[in-house]
């Protein structure tokens, strides 16, 4: 049921993605976007369309927002992937953007990913409110830039050039941008869109984001190459300092459970209605890829 | 005068960016930013200011405008200058950001520049009715991506993979895309900020784009690289078409006048207002840097 309800949501999102990159030019370049676009689990996306549920918004009126926030996570990743960060060339069992192209249409593709999610939030199709389309362009500003997710990549790369292994308050805070404050986005923006407060969705996406970076850590270690399509044991392997390196597998695996229940209990005021976030949360800690 | 009004306006739009990153963190990547974001000539904030200025709209309003579109251009020069791309070393007379600090930190800072661009036109103090700020979102997204200055980079690249020298009607297409593009949304960001119809400012910036890459190929050919502070010679190196290798020196120059003309009447219905972005016009065709 709940894989079900995943697995629409995501072809929704892509729809909607593909339908932004149908009048493309059609060169290498669009291509490629295409490519970088398709598949993923579509978490964040379905964070957006779950979120925005609660608020009595329609998952149809959701679509735009939740692609927004899969284009950036797109972008992110084509150029997390490039040589010069952490050099991967594979991604969901497929070769990375520049393998498959270049670095130079790597490069644009993410470019042009970023600036597809702003354009997908700015159009009218988006909601009907020019009021609230700004709020999630702004908030969404704050949740990638330099004091979100591009903070936490600089303070990762800050601390691999130290060579100093980061102790669990500092990895903590680095996982909070580099990972966590687009998912915080995604969990906030249904209340965005039904112009209500953030606050519930904002302390259950808190404990979710962490919980998922643990869950991350956990399958970096005893992942299979096989089912997550991307290469494992790259932190070990770089001698870098992990929830497991500092909590241990059993210690991981008990702080994520304690965060998945922390994330459920900041949905009481939403009673059953918010079940099927329940379960994402649940699902965050348990998938094997 | 011309020249103290650019200047007046390249610092205030200096100070708008520096104090968008005066509370970022103290890291490497925070650094380069201010660095990648400092100095050049500000022509696409100064026709933000001058054009806002024709619908009766403050230099102090439209400085969030002027500093998103430098934000932006930062941002392209950046990513450009990486070795997957032109490969300079030098920009403004100084090193470029991927060898000033590293490669992995030039990404994410053209990465958060553009965040920023966007998070500047979202910020209330840009302009207080949220959709004229959505409509500047909107427009820089489609001038920015991929159906305008990604595109035109991808044309570009295109043509050199192809090996294959560009006709007159190509290389105009690709520079409207390429530089085209965010001069035309310099131009007519004023007339969103004043809520004006776009078109008078729009057919201005059009020609003048043009002359101003027409002005860069010549430059290319006669610059001078102390002046410039980049490599010159560049594109008849790399064997590439330019507006001069197609129309000769004289023709070129010819043609940048004729534009320099154009874009000047569409000014007519401003009358001696306008004057200040006549002047631009005839500044671009002249500069020497």
């Amino acid at each position: 049921m709940f894989q079900s309800q995943l697995k629409d949501a995501a072809a929704l999102i892509e729809a909607r993605l593909m339908r932004a990159l149908a009048d493309a030019a059609d060169q290498p370049v669009t291509h490629a976007m295409r490519y970088a676009v398709a598949g993923g689990k579509r978490l964040r996306g379905f964070l957006v369309i779950e979120g925005a549920t609660l608020y009595g918004v329609s998952a149809g009126q959701a679509v735009h927002a939740a692609a927004a926030i899969e284009a950036i996570h797109a972008y992110s990743l084509v150029h997390d992937d490039m040589p010069c960060m952490d050099d991967d060339d594979l991604r969901r069992g497929l070769a990375t953007v520049h393998i498959k192209w270049d670095e130079g249409t790597a490069l644009l593709v993410g470019d042009a990913l970023q600036t597809l999610a702003f354009g997908l939030l700015a159009d009218p199709a988006c909601h009907p409110a020019p009021s609230v389309r700004i709020d999630l362009v702004a908030s969404l500003a704050r949740a990638a830039g330099i004091d979100g997710m591009v903070l936490g990549q600089a303070q990762d790369i800050a601390a691999e050039t130290a060579g100093r292994a980061l102790n669990l308050a500092e990895i903590t805070e680095l996982q909070a941008n580099k990972t966590g404050a687009l998912i915080r986005w995604s969990a906030e923006a249904g209340a965005r869109l039904g112009g209500a407060d953030v606050a519930p969705l904002s302390s259950y996406a808190t404990a979710l984001g962490l919980a998922f970076q643990i869950a991350d850590d956990i399958l970096d270690v005893e992942g299979d190459v096989e089912k997550t399509g991307k290469r494992v044991q790259k932190d070990a392997d770089a001698g870098k300092a992990t929830f497991v390196s500092l909590l241990g597998l059993d210690g991981a695996r008990a702080r994520a459970r304690d965060l998945v229940d922390e994330a459920c209990a900041a949905l009481d005021p939403f009673g059953p209605r918010a079940d099927v976030l329940r379960e994402t949360a649940r699902f965050v800690i348990a998938r094997d890829t």
